[in-house]
């Protein structure tokens, strides 16, 4: 049986079968016969879970509340704002029938809910009183994907979708870079993930933004997983949508919007940065148990010394998990090891005759032995240290896979044999965007804010304007 | 000011006029351009969230895990089981095109998801050791009602639903109880609702479901709110779904299965119960503030104890809210009535020089004053109280509106002339409750369990088999 659960194909030889065998043998999601759409399954969802209660607190902290609009878009709705709609139609599920009845005009699935969010702002800001207006909201959202994978593309999106609006457009760019903070310090802090953040060009923004903003995850293959948007609106929309309001000065005015999300594909920027050959391979700070008890044997003393070390880790706030079916001790250590459990704590009768007993950390499968009575210390100290090894294993990697070209022979010879980030100066014209993702399918991942230009536009040849990223993408 | 706020019909003269008042200006939900939708405001959201909370923690004291399943259901599998497909088809938003693309087969969005748990259950339950299986989902479910109001009756539905499986009929029909209490407990204790809980007759009971139970709340005009069902499945769906497992003598057999669920519903069902023609009064256990602090003048030391009231109860877990606004006190009082906050703290110059602070308790409207220094140990005692007293208030009218038909004089008289629950001896022949239905639009609410027959069918005449209620519905 520990064989079975072990067949999981080496990252090194299919990236993308390891990645699938990995949700599957891990019981994160099942297949369901509804095509593009996977069932989470409960170890999957208390991750989520898990991300949702500390980023809805990050909220809170910052003033938001929580709402919920509609999930239906009437089409004529969708429709007023030109680069929106034209973004979005092609990618929409279409309701036409309600029972036996042909609706008068059909509905779009929400793909996500910036026009429902107007008709609504429309009708409650009335004053500068009203302003700013910090709204979030926890939905699911459709977008009909042809392809689609587990937690990165799939035809339902579990996500949350930041909606507000301000007096003024300095407050509106605050707002929007304030979230792309804290979107970043959850990712790095709690995710172990080293993203890279950064504004995103005119040909890879937002429909009907002025400016988004990205967090760029490298994935263990050196592709990029963009794991989170944040956009300013200046006052687009509500201008398209009318929305005004008395300022101090009694004068009618326009406000100014932001919008961010993030979603459950960030499950699979977990996976695909931190597992590894023998499975999933969780951060302590997001899994769902940061320990599994496993007892060796069923003497009674062992069974008993097992749940004693699950209650005081528990009493510590250490979610734990015991192993107590009659599985063998091979094969739940190697399901610990499939689902990515942090630490696992062998408790055999050899090692208690000795006051002792084994920890198993899951980022390195190092072996260590520790006194009985020093377990919660001894965890404590383990969790905080695999948390920065995760992240500091995969910063390592980003790093070594980041390629710079100066010229287009090189960008290239890079594009060819190598994956990973391509950095490049860039003049800013979309000519020079399109031909690269035409030569190799190769697009923008972001602009680098904190660089000065090191030489000519890599693919023109012209005046540089910018440094930047280019990148596969998943 | 005030006067606009206070511009609530009076619930005796309106009662459904009165309820769109109070949802409307305690700032529950906004009306939404998309028909049969609203917006769920962060107030509203707020009282919402609380219901998930505590009774996610209920779920998963009882040893249930969440998960997420597909929105859509294609039509094939809809289709499955017969009594199943005829109860939800003809109230199903059907989807049938993807972008530009038409659907091969057409697919719903979920009015409830007992076929996509099934499906899902046939690929993982395959032996004794899989069972029981308890499974929760949170999300929103969609069902084309023709007429809507808010959290009575609308398109869109926010519910949790419980769907498990067990190995025999007996574990799953104790399930079926077991949440049943679950539910119980919570809308008695939490929401202050003195509901009547018993099993739904044939005709009533939920397509493809053996039995089906029911939490009947009687609003303040005597008309009956199904608050919550729970269903004993027996194996019907794990037959038509073809799910086996192999048991402890491994013999391949089919396993038993339950479902329940509670809506948004609940949060008309405060309304309606609790509110008054001042607006919105909400049970303490449930209210996303218990007190409201309203600081009286712009004195400094007025401002500085009122908040130090607040920084107080919040520091013993009494969430509280200031109102630091510019408005008159006499709109924040009509306000913080509107919005149902169960305790009004004033903080007055006045008061403050003897040492006190006023308290208002909103279901009574009493005030009282009390010690500055006392203010936690008077606030508490003071939830207590209120959160009581809302339940016995509810609890006398509804026993108040309970009425006894012996024959079917007896019953038109009261049908026609009287609100409330009519409590009747019947046959159990379901053309008895199709003629009470066909004759006053009163439909049969469930079976009293603990009550001997007392005479004759109020309907035939024949022997009665039950005591039931009957009462009009929302």
């Amino acid at each position: 049986m520990a064989n079975e659960l072990k067949e999981i194909t080496s990252r090194d030889v299919d990236f993308a079968k390891w990645y699938t065998d990995v949700v599957k043998k891990a019981d994160l999601v099942d297949y369901s016969q509804v095509k593009g759409s996977m069932v989470i399954r409960p170890y999957g969802y208390a991750i989520w879970e898990n991300m949702q209660k500390i980023l809805d607190q990050e909220f809170k902290k910052t003033n938001h509340e929580n709402v919920q609009m509609p999930m239906f878009i009437p089409e004529s709705l969708l429709n007023v704002e030109k680069e929106h709609v034209e973004g979005f139609a092609p990618e929409v599920a279409w309701v036409t029938h309600g029972g036996n009845d042909k609706l008068e005009e059909r509905m779009c699935v929400r793909p996500t809910s910036e026009v429902l969010f107007c008709e609504h702002f429309k009708r409650i800001i009335k004053s500068y009183r009203d302003l700013p207006l910090l709204y979030n909201q926890w939905c699911t959202i459709v977008r009909w994907e042809k392809t689609t994978r587990p937690f990165l593309r799939s035809r339902e999106i579990l996500w949350q979708e930041g909606h507000t609006m301000h007096a003024t457009s300095e407050e509106a760019k605050e707002e929007t870079l304030r979230m792309l903070k804290v979107y970043e310090d959850f990712q790095r802090n709690v995710l172990a993930l080293p993203v890279i953040v950064g504004k995103k060009t005119d040909k890879e923004k937002f429909a009907g933004a002025e400016a988004s903003y990205t967090l760029e995850a490298m994935m263990y293959d050196g592709v990029a997983l963009q794991n989170g948007t944040t956009h300013y609106f200046g006052n687009g929309f509500a201008k398209a949508f009318g929305i005004e309001y008395l300022d101090k000065e009694n004068k009618m005015v326009t406000p100014y919007q932001t919008s961010w999300g993030v979603t459950t594909r960030m499950i699979g920027a977990i996976i695909m940065t931190h597992g590894d050959d023998n499975g999933l391979v969780l951060p302590p700070n997001i899994a769902p148990y940061k320990a599994i008890v496993i007892p060796i044997g069923k003497d009674e003393n062992v069974l008993a010394q097992a749940n004693a070390i699950k209650d005081k880790l528990i009493a510590k706030d250490i979610s734990t998990k015991i192993d107590l079916t009659d599985k063998t001790p091979g094969y739940k250590f190697a399901e610990a090891e499939v689902k990515g459990y942090p630490i696992r704590i062998e408790v055999g009768p050899r090692d208690l005759a000795n006051g002792l007993v084994t920890l198993v950390r899951r980022d390195t499968l190092e072996k260590m032995q520790v006194k009985l009575e020093d377990i919660n210390s001894e965890v404590d100290k383990l969790l905080v240290d695999i948390q920065q090894n995760l992240y500091d294993r995969a910063l390592k990697r980003r790093d070594s896979m980041i390629y710079e070209a100066n010229n287009y022979e090189e960008f290239t010879d890079i594009a060819l044999h190598k994956s990973g980030f391509i950095k490049v100066n860039w003049c800013g014209d979309v000519a020079c965007e399109n031909k690269i993702k035409d030569d190799f399918g190769i697009k923008s991942r972001c602009l680098i804010e904190n660089e000065e230009v090191t030489g000519p536009c890599v693919c023109c040849g012209r005046e540089a304007k910018h440094r930047i990223y280019f990148g596969r993408q998943y």
